[in-house]
């Protein structure tokens, strides 16, 4: 029987295409090896594409100053989604002390997506900087604003919407409301912030996203040429990952929209557990099946969590090939896999527990500015 | 021969056709008795419209706050438009010793529409603020800001775009770039902020426009309703004035784009000199018919001028009275209707430029909080 790639999954043809259509780059091992290290997204090719990276890896290796830019929807608590960027940024950061992270809570985009009023965001925003602290950020290089209260950033939303017409918004976003154009000019601000002079002008920046965010990076990246000019801007670098599907399978998108199929990092431990023991799997019809014919980790959600977020590269491949030879049957690889991210999230939610005033003084600071 | 009313000036019936189709009040001698004194405008019917007015009238009548609200696209320097405009919202504030004019320098409206960019609108800026001192405003009652750097404008311009539509802002304003929509909601921000909380909540405010601006102030009273639940807003009220003609007269209006048509307060006295005698009068075809059948005021530019910033009533009467019986050719009336507006340029400019020191320092003080 021949063994597949563990750090395959499903739908790649998929990616495939974003890359030839819209001119994403492939993920080299010649970019790779310039690294001085790669946490698993990059090891297990779940982060696939990019945009100008060698900007960052060459700010890396010549210990240059660079920035990375993220951002989160103040609109619940952090989801396995939101981890795997999480993740990126604070990758991307431990990469070289020049790096600094600029961590933007989209306030403005809670309320025109969500409509969660400025002064209701205050709550989620606290657990999800908590969330990013607890991940390892480091904070003494880091950047954290609301949108709201960031006037640069508001101010550039309108100076970037100059001579945008409904066809080319379109194009980018389909037909929106008017608030949600807003919010991509806002987002726009967001990306170029820390080219703003204010924090030193033009550098390389790189936006860490799923790649279903590239539109975001294009419109961007066009504006910043189209100003390069006024302002010098270095067109925003971008990695782009694999989505984590939903608990569901491959085809749905992990959305706090239907909760079962959803982990999010302030589930119970219980309710975690009954998650993936309910989750979509590759498993045959029958044991025996199984048994014979070996499970498809590749379309499998259990295997794509282990894939996604289990640190020892050996366990995952052993899931993976005892899978393929028959030799794991579902029920017990759930449970397996189930209790490891229990034990996870046990201990990652007593360290969040610890942080969560650090993260309110922030959040404070910022509110108090105004 | 019949002597029509001074104060009528042709198009009234377009005038008219607004008040029905968009339900603007008329505003009658019932509600001009009740105010202290009358400024030139209202006494002459050139503001001839209103919604809510009475919520102001009342607020004069019984001592109580109220705001001003309006501003300039630092575009230019201030044309005879401006300057209607201005003198109302002075008006409105000698009214009483409880108004508070606002008035937003919309630097945004300048970049979406003109292309100027924020740094480059200062120097309009402060001499349209000149301009606004040396026609009269009380500064100690009044709020100047740039949009640019009035962060709850331009939070606000976000928070009321939530949910508009495309339809809706089509029928409103036409099809536009994303800017010049993102504009008009910063201006619905400009004229809510005298009731944000900051500024001391719920007021009633008016706001002084020509015709032309009416969608604006009926897509904010949409939205003060809109949210009234939380922000308990008062629809703010607003007085129509009939708009200047260009000098090529009705039909035209003025505007810089055609300098020769369109009197500015910065202008020389020679040009100002040259452009009346070059305007569109209502004379006959010949003097003979003109001392036979009398002039058409109603249709001359240069009478309007005498109409819209003449003070002295009898004078302009008079003006009205000798073109209708035939007294008067348009040659001689446009000398002396030009040497009036010299001298008063003439004496407004030397006043002007002893207010430019004080309209720089209240701009400079504005962009030196970021």
């Amino acid at each position: 029987m021949q063994i597949l790639d563990p750090w395959s999954i499903a739908y790649v043809e998929d990616y495939n295409r974003l890359i030839e259509v819209f001119g994403i780059d492939v993920i080299t091992e010649d970019i790779l090896k310039q690294l001085p290290f790669l946490n698993r997204y990059f090891r297990r090719k779940i982060v696939f594409g990019h945009r100008d990276f060698q900007l960052i890896v060459n700010a890396v290796k010549n210990n240059k100053e660079y920035a990375i830019m993220s951002g989160i929807k103040p609109s619940s608590t952090y989801h396995l989604g939101s981890k795997i960027t999480a993740e990126q940024i604070i990758y991307l950061q431990q990469l070289s002390s020049k790096a600094r992270v600029f961590y933007a809570i989209a306030d403005i985009e809670a309320w025109e997506d969500n409509g969660i009023p400025f002064d209701k965001s205050i709550e989620y925003a606290v657990d999800n900087v908590a969330d990013l602290i607890t991940l390892g950020l480091d904070l003494k290089r880091a950047y954290i604003y609301l949108q709201t209260k960031e006037s640069r950033v508001l101010r550039w939303g309108y100076f970037f919407a100059r001579g945008l017409s409904r066809n080319l918004l379109e194009s980018i976003y389909g037909e929106k409301h008017l608030g949600m154009y807003m919010t991509a000019m806002v987002q726009v601000g967001d990306i170029l912030l820390p080219q703003h002079p204010d924090f030193g002008g033009p550098k390389p920046t790189i936006v860490p996203v799923g790649v279903d965010q590239d539109p975001h990076i294009r419109l961007t990246r066009d504006l910043a040429r189209k100003y390069s000019g006024k302002f010098k801007f270095i067109p925003p670098a971008s990695v782009y990952h694999k989505l984590q599907w939903s608990l569901k399978g491959p085809g749905y998108k992990m959305s706090k929209r239907d909760p079962m199929s959803c982990l999010t990092l302030s589930d119970t431990p219980e309710d975690a557990y009954l998650k993936i023991k309910n989750a979509f799997t590759g498993g045959r019809e029958t044991a025996e099946l199984q048994r014979k014919l070996g499970g498809k980790p590749e379309i499998c959600a259990v295997y794509q969590l282990a894939l996604y977020h289990m640190e020892d590269d050996r366990k995952v491949r052993q899931i993976y090939e005892e899978c393929k030879r028959g030799l794991r049957l579902c029920g017990e690889c759930k449970h397996e896999i189930a209790e490891i991210f229990v034990k996870f999230l046990k201990d990652y939610q007593h360290k969040k527990k610890s942080n969560m005033e650090k993260a309110r003084k922030i959040i404070e600071d910022i509110t108090a500015k105004y």
